[in-house]
């Protein structure tokens, strides 16, 4: 879409610095690649070095920048924010389809909304209901009795199982996998008995589920995803986990069974949620961190091991597999000298 | 399914106390949630103090818990089995279908049994041998000469490559893959070429394979899971591993090429076990241990790093990234204190 | 297919000794496992104890193992590569089919060349051109816009989304997604704003992506796959990462954003790479491994944690949550120490 930087100006809230209202912006772009007619951003401060040589025709930064900037400016402040919401007005979605492709297999009794499209090779069980204007890219699968709420978009390959409810606006990338059973186990003389997965999953609104992402359902009661969750690509929660409201996971990530994390969380990349505890809201966990217990308070958790050369790795690794040994040598010592100390104020 | 408390207890062969064994069960339920009708259980102590409130009609408990179950008890030796199987009775699995749906694609040369059920989309290739009983759900590929033993169900999108063995009773859920390529590289000037994959999957009786699972085939034999193994979502098997009867893998595990993996093992969420290396029977891996040398002794085998705070995380890291040197540090005193001890003792 | 022991030797390159080049190799088989008519190979130091009681008829190894060879040896520098190249011979893939099954949905304004094969189910948007010779399994997607080059082999239920580059001779596995969108959110408010993911994926010429791995198109620039890369199974590749020339990677690694990986890496399973640095060529990171800062030399890089008996575990874990206070210790001790062999000095 062409909009010219006043109307951008004027959509986004920003203030326009040193620039034209009536020139037209035709495309986004990094600072620096664009071209005349782009928009560009600068909002992470790695990439300022480019923002003198740009010449994108506009660049939406913090007011900090604003002077340094050689072109006009479109003054925000949370530039990435503002820069999300050109995007989306500049570059928008592909737009939607209606209707029921003629390869698609829709079993009786379900319900699929005159303005929703359902793609090629999608099938759709019996009592399953596809609200307003849902798009389902190809090879989705829609289990018996599950709901897509309206506006919510699959992208190809998507199985919801049986059962689920899917909010509004939701949207699902390709290969994940919404409903399937918990890994639930009873052993009995040393084999395992299916423990029967008869609860669900609930998603709620405006949730984001990466490709070949992974959510099971609960035992008895519901595997959530409350309003606004943000889950990355090959992600796996297993069964009544529980994630609040506005948290973001990323990639790679595995959430073990009946974990309860709070709201406005941020998960880095690899971590593991042991079962049976509960996060906090507000909590960052960092990178291929492990958390075992229950986390009560706001801030940030850790325990992802950064790399050495491998050298120095196995020759301190070699030492932490003595490190209680160590530390029991260091006690004696300090006890020595402690004792030394007493003959030696006896004999000064 | 409707059954009495006496019924049940004599299917479970578990002791009814202090309840009407006409009562009627109608579903199963957690202690905290579960109303009339409603039988629940109590397996993990975490959950004993529900107990007392519960309203449930039932609860199947360990003896030691009898006494204080406010409502009829039904007592087991094991209450998680038993109450495994008493889901089982009350709430079914979906009926088994039979036939093959008109948007199926059959090759000619595949067999299907009149008892199977062949869903939408599917795919069964020259040579494929589908048994009684089975139960391919929508989407699912079966690749030449390859065979589903009797009663397995297949989860949709389920994908399984050309002559690969699975056995009777198998569940395999959504977007798994079994029987794909081994990653068997070559290097031959820096450039990597592909070692052909010429080996298959075989795949025992009474094994789950969970969400977006794969399992790689074998390069010149075989890769194998033998009877009752459970595979969680999202792990990697790759080529020639050999997974012993009953044993169980939680999510996100990733096992390398040729690992030989024992029976009536647990292997905990996102371990990670290197290739060519021999675990015994009975051994437990804590959730995200990197095991790289061959375990020959039944026990638990751990190197999975809990989170601490972040300020804590990285004082400590830091030491650790100079452990070595401060290992020599403390020895050098060690020698040092020694060397005055003979000096002092000289003195004294 | 039956080849002759004299016209293997001269295809790969390699020196018969000890074997009659009219011999006829039908099959390839592990050292332990050949018979009569089998091809074997030693590339493994742990497999020569199966060398002086192979039955195979020929053997494919080094030349310091030639003289302990029994039966005929093809004499090769690099025997691991002779043998992928044999073994390719011998067993050649599936013949390559043409044309476009009667299940697929081509949309309008798709090419597909003649010599293409559009397997069961697939789906082929508006503007996608598959090249000569491609073969798709079914259940494909490919979004509109995207490009399947010549000779490129899809599995099933391979999903490429849209405007996306694939190669020539690319082999991408089962359930494998190209070209989703890149997990970019900017947060307002506590909520996070999706930020529009424009750039697409391009992968080079003879490039492996595993079954289930999942590689995300740029946000504004593209994901970039250079020639020659290979990825096993289950790896995440966020957006704008960019992976040098004939690098390979092993399953269940996790790549964040805008990483740039040079050439002629190798990573070795579950590692995780963190967003926006730079590794340079010629780098190995060990299994399990995070790369949290540059690497800027070739090396090997480790931080993956071998696993302990959990006992032995437990007490080195204790220790190291304290080892910032461990280390303070023994630097109080050490100037004591030192303060005290002044005083002695002083009094000797």
């Amino acid at each position: 879409m062409v909009i010219t930087l006043g109307e951008l100006a004027e959509q986004l809230g920003t203030t326009l610095r040193g620039g034209d209202p009536a020139c037209r912006i035709t495309a986004v772009a990094t600072l620096q690649h664009a071209g005349s007619g782009d928009l560009s951003f600068l909002a992470n401060k790695g990439y300022r070095k480019y923002l003198s040589g740009t010449r994108a025709s506009a660049v939406i930064l913090g007011a900090e920048h604003a002077d340094e900037c050689p072109v006009a400016a479109l003054v925000s402040a949370n530039p990435y924010a503002s820069y999300a919401r050109a995007a989306a007005l500049i570059a928008p979605r592909a737009p939607e389809r209606q209707g029921v492709h003629p390869t698609a297999t829709l079993e009786a009794g379900c319900q699929v909304d005159e303005t929703a499209w359902v793609g090629p090779h999608c099938i759709i069980e019996s009592g399953a209901v596809i609200h307003a204007g849902v798009q389902l890219a190809g090879g989705c699968f829609i289990g018996a009795g599950s709901r897509i709420g309206a506006h919510s978009r699959l992208s190809p390959n998507v199985v919801i199982c049986h059962e689920v409810s899917i909010g509004e606006r939701v949207n699902i990338h390709p290969g994940a996998v919404i409903g399937s059973e918990g890994f639930g186990l009873a052993n009995e003389g040393g084999k395992w008995l299916n423990v029967p997965q008869l609860g669900s999953v609930s998603v709620g609104n405006d949730v984001e589920i990466g490709a070949n992402t992974t959510v099971d359902r609960g035992a008895l009661e519901d595997t959530v995803l409350e309003d606004g969750v943000r889950l990355d690509n090959q992600i796996q929660v297993a069964h009544n986990v529980h994630i609040g409201a506005h948290t973001a996971i990323a990639g790679c990530v595995g959430i073990s069974g009946s974990a309860r994390i709070g709201r406005h969380c941020m998960i880095g990349g690899g971590a593991g949620i042991v079962g049976h505890l509960e996060i906090a809201d507000n909590v960052i966990i960092t990178g291929m961190t492990m958390v075992t217990k229950s986390i009560t308070r706001p801030g940030v958790y850790s325990s992802g091991v950064p790399a050495q050369d491998n050298d120095s790795w196995n020759r301190n690794y070699a030492r932490f597999r003595q490190l209680d040994r160590l530390a029991r040598k260091v006690q004696d010592m300090e006890r020595e000298l402690a004792a030394r100390d007493g003959k030696q104020q006896g004999r000064d």
